[in-house]
């Protein structure tokens, strides 16, 4: 079975595990709507990849700890698209959920989807409860103060923010917690697998800065100009487009070298290099550097 | 020490542990506005007196759990005041989140309660894993799906709603995971202290319609009228208000009736009576029953 569809059928298992019966329809459907919406996996993805080189002997706690941090990632962007924030009508080609079920649903949706990341957990199973709390500790760390992406987004909210530190807490902080979780389900050390999240975290902000200012964004289904919109501290506009490029392909290589040794060496790798190829295509790259063309006008041509 | 001051001191001494060092200066200041407002920490009183009827052996714990227990309570206040809700701007007497901080600070601070709610359970320590799990289970289950506050919440935006399991989501759940918090602190079962909590929880609930068609929200730092307004499900609109006080009064007595034999019992029967009066004065009780008096006039003559 593939890493995605692993991924998939867990986060639909441990679901369907925590929502219960009789919980109110509506909230339940714009769950399943923020959820259940051909998003890339990528978190829990790196969290399996990483359980398997580190054993995997616990399968059903890796799938549920990938799966509650999926989970929080759906949460972070249903109240992220609110009007509050980033006003998105369109989130990965659908309508957002405040669009398609009301701004008071979508509030609920975010802070049901939170508490069911836990309930996720707690679910698993309570063999290995050590495991079971480093698991809890390190999703915490991941989303809440004072590096997790709920404080990286309140960075936005402050008149002065360290770049670094707001990108490291708005993205890293989840995908570091990805990485180690992997490690931690399956009874090892997390901390050989900090780099890995870190870099990659770091890399998929960078990203998003760079898609937002070529305009690529709407390939992934969201809006585009939203960093200057909303005048939030970006790569693109600290370093120029050629330097935030430049930082990418650094960040992305610095993921790849982290990656210890184990026997899925080459599988992560391949993951991190299919991942930078999905955020920034080396067409675009190219067309970058390619005076008087515009990127997005080569990409799809 | 009163077990109003215990949950206060234990309630400040959870937040500094959990806030950490260098999380986003105005989301902290947002989040001590939420939870340093002179609530009446109903809630973590409960939990307390419950972990002392059943022994206290882990002090720490008790006052973890009840200080949790609290943030998730202020957590639901700051998204329930919300323009998505009931749009209120004030709250105890002053401003609510939203209105000093704005709706992006206020939508985070709620997150980053519920997440602080989970950390400052890990941060009690891992002595007794068995009692932090159970903890956090009981915690997670008044809160999210599918008959948590979140779930209760919810109900307002659902076509049809019974009331019953509308009132016991939306305010029973928190009040049932107070006292049965309390025994799993000092690991006992948690069966024998449902009761307390779920007629506790509901007589508030009817109150709480009660003095928003009396008019006595104000003396609780509320606006009236709301439940009307939204066309939310009332006890006071389903069954009268006469009614609603009667059964106001019955759920406070059974609540007294169902305190467990335990060296504590008289302890916590003073604490809903306590509780009681201060919901619904019977200065208001008796007048209602005199023809032609005003109960909020008669209050406050």
């Amino acid at each position: 079975m593939s890493l995605l569809k692993r991924a998939e059928q867990s986060l639909a298992s441990c679901f369907e595990g925590a929502v219960g019966k009789a919980a109110p329809p509506r909230l339940v459907e714009a769950m399943r709507h923020a959820v259940f919406s051909g998003g890339a996996r990528i978190r829990p993805q790196l969290t399996l990849s990483v359980a398997i080189a580190c054993g995997d002997d616990q399968p059903q706690l890796s799938d549920a700890a990938a799966s509650a941090l999926e989970l929080m990632h759906c949460a972070s962007l249903v109240h992220d698209d609110m009007p509050a924030f980033d006003d998105a009508d369109i989130r990965r080609g659908r309508p957002t959920v405040h669009k398609a079920f009301g701004e008071p649903l979508a509030l609920l949706t975010g802070d049901a989807l939170i508490v069911m990341a836990y309930q996720v957990l707690l679910n698993a199973g309570h063999a290995a409860p050590d495991r079971l709390l480093a698991l809890m500790q390190n999703m915490t760390s991941g989303v809440g103060l004072p590096d997790g992406i709920v404080a990286g987004q309140a960075w936005e909210c402050e008149p002065r923010a360290d770049l670094g530190r707001y990108q490291r807490a708005k993205t890293g902080a989840l995908f570091v917690a990805s990485t180690c979780a992997g490690a931690l389900a399956s009874g090892r050390e997390a901390q050989p697998w900090y780099a890995l999240g870190a870099c990659l975290g770091e890399a998929y902000q960078v990203a998003d800065d760079i898609r937002d200012v070529m305009g690529l964004s709407a390939d992934l289904g969201k809006p585009t100009g939203q960093d200057c919109l909303h005048t939030r501290p970006s790569a693109a506009s600290e370093l120029g487009l050629g330097g935030a490029l430049d930082y990418f392909q650094d960040l992305i290589q610095k993921a790849v070298d982290s990656v210890p040794a184990c026997t899925c060496r080459g599988m992560l790798q391949h993951l991190v290099r299919n991942e930078s190829e999905r955020l920034v295509p080396s067409a675009a790259y190219s067309a970058y550097r390619m005076p008087g063309v515009q990127p997005a006008a080569a990409l799809s041509a």
